[in-house]
């Protein structure tokens, strides 16, 4: 048998092989991704599913439409405009959590030895739903407000037939970065200059715990260039697999063929117990309580390296979402910290692999959403000796 | 903005299009591929979500594995081994629909300008799926006893480098035809001596309801090269999106990273439903009951066909499954009847769009699981009608 080539390209994911490693109980993960499960409103679920089951039962099991579920999409519609998008429904598709928005994008865009533009680091599930279509990746280097502007512009001047710029502007994956407001504008200015796409990607921007809200790029759209991702999966929950995406209507066109071809149309049940939980229960007043806990835990672990830690380690201060960045001094690979971390049974990802083109072996990605409180004291303090033992 | 050149070759699917217009309440449809929503089992689904959420919400609503849920991956297991096919946990995945087992197909197989194999005619939904990733067609005639395979064998020979070959052996969409046993086994000693993969494609297998079962293509499979794609869609309800393919550990190795990077895994809550169904309900009887309102529907519509369409129109005697085929004399254009009886307020889907080459302009697919008795009847008169003044 013969298979397609850009299988050499993609292999099972680093992430989820070292999440099964780090399955066992007794590993204390900073590895995934996961939100806390503790949260999850178990008993509002309970009573819309029986609700949705109740009045709509025909529809909810039936096969649905491509878009996705209108009062759905609705309620997205407004929820976008509080964050100073202005939308209609029909800009709006549903999609199987934002991570279907990725491998859509790459349909939609991406031919054969393409040139794509991200971040640097960047999004790990990205590059690999971007690489099944076989572009090359210019990454575009960061400092703690996100993509250098200036060093975007080098990189369109260089490659005037780039198809699109993939960034992750709030609480970036696997920095905690934020891109600043005047960036924000910069990059709409750029994308129009240069006629290029933005793929905004926004899975955590609703999660913020700290500092004060920053519009999306999607608000400063003038030319309708910016196709905007999120999700459910950190604000409500993630195994429904309900994201979303907002596009203007000539995207939206080119889209809804592939999501078609695809699977045909996202969980049309789940879809609808989204909508009704947001009808029926105050879904702002839930967020609340995962910023709560999130920020704790944030301020919990950082506190935790700063006593830890040797000297020589830096760390970003995320403002919110799930993640936090580590640089150890050059020279020193984390890949080679992990397999001694893991024998104390502790485990976070080693940062290359966020690099497209690879690299900068020296950082790491901690999650400090889905650890208790003592766990995440615990683990620091083991990890802490464990990189005691790599810088003297 | 530029975009990728797959967009020049998919469109907005024309029965999507089709199924729009077709929504109107006093239009008597057989143009979608809807099962009777009538027949869901919602009290028991009711049942099943609490039980779900009472005893397992936070691996319920949280991530989960790209594989699947091992319960439902171990009851598909044992399903398939009634039907004939050895098979392991490791070698089911659950998809999102058996419509994404067709795009992974793509992705794990096809390179641009690659040759896939199919029947003529063959499924809409997987000639879209598959032109995503750009291939050319070779389209294999078909009798009443499924492809045939001599004229397989003619193309194989031609086309040393062909990718797979694509077939649905049971009740095929659209034609509703069988593959007969002997075929079967000849496909198989075809798909090993000219080494290709076969991609079995097996929504309504479980739907038999005239005849005798048939074992599946890959239970003759010896050399692991059979992918089987299934879906709970026809027997259980089509809304939750879950499918499932099997194939061998080799295999499974590349549609799983593929899986991974285009939705991460299908909803977990859906799964599980799923999974709870089948250990506190029978399937088995529910299918059952499927099973003999189609067969009334199936029975009902020919009856009518006999009685109200011209000489010289011919269709398929369907043992099981959602569809029938109906062939008009040459020169007759069924997309021109489409216009003449969507003003009568009745709809098909005309044939041309199953043939990924084109051509057949004188057949046309009709739909009998989703409408109750009386819209059968007034339908098919009215059907008649039309097609008495094109066949004069």
């Amino acid at each position: 048998m013969k298979f397609a080539k850009r299988n050499d390209y993609i292999e099972v994911s680093e992430i989820r092989e070292i999440l099964k490693v780090t399955e066992k109980p007794e590993i204390i993960s900073f590895a995934g991704g996961l939100p806390a499960p503790e949260l999850f409103p178990v008993e509002e679920i309970k009573t819309v599913c029986q609700e949705v089951l109740r009045t709509n039962s025909q529809s909810a099991l039936q096969y649905s439409t491509t878009e996705g579920y209108v009062p759905l999409r609705e309620a997205i519609c407004k929820r976008m405009k509080n964050q100073g998008i202005d939308t209609k429904v029909e800009d709006i598709m549903i999609t199987s959590g934002s991570q279907q928005g990725l491998d859509l994008s790459g349909k939609v865009f991406i031919d054969k030895d393409d040139v794509i533009i991200c971040e640097s680091p960047t999004y790990l599930a990205a590059i690999k739903a971007f690489k099944t279509y076989l572009p090359n990746f210019k990454e575009v280097p960061m400092d703690e407000s996100g993509m250098i502007m200036e060093e975007l512009e080098k990189v369109l001047k260089e490659t005037p037939n780039a198809k699109f710029i993939y960034t992750i502007p709030d609480f970036q994956n696997p920095t905690g970065r934020t891109m600043s407001l005047s960036r924000r504008k910069k990059l709409v200015d750029l994308a129009n200059k240069y006629d290029i796409a933005v793929i905004e990607d926004n899975p955590y921007g609703e999660v913020r715990f700290a500092g004060e809200s920053i519009p999306p790029v999607k608000s400063f759209d003038t030319e309708g260039r910016v196709i905007y991702l999120s999700t459910f999966s950190k604000i409500f929950c993630p195994g429904f697999r309900i994201g979303w995406m907002c596009a203007s209507e000539t995207l939206m066109k080119k889209y809804v063929p592939f999501k078609q071809s695809t699977d045909l149309h996202s969980d049309i049940f789940a879809q609808m117990v989204t909508a009704k939980y947001m009808e029926l229960f105050n879904i702002d007043d839930h967020i609340e309580k995962i910023k709560a806990t999130y920020r704790h835990r944030r301020e919990l672990m950082i506190e935790c390296i700063q006593k830890e830690f040797p000297d020589g380690t830096k760390h970003t201060l995320p403002e919110g979402g799930l993640f936090m960045w580590v640089e150890l001094p050059k020279g020193i690979k984390a890949k080679e910290v992990f397999q001694v971390a893991l024998e104390k049974n502790v485990a976070f990802v080693p940062g290359d692999s966020f690099f497209p083109n690879g690299g900068c072996e020296n950082t790491f990605r901690l999650n400090y959403s889905n650890m208790p409180d003592e766990r995440i004291v615990e683990g620091i303090r083991r990890l802490g000796m464990v990189l005691k033992s790599f810088i003297k």
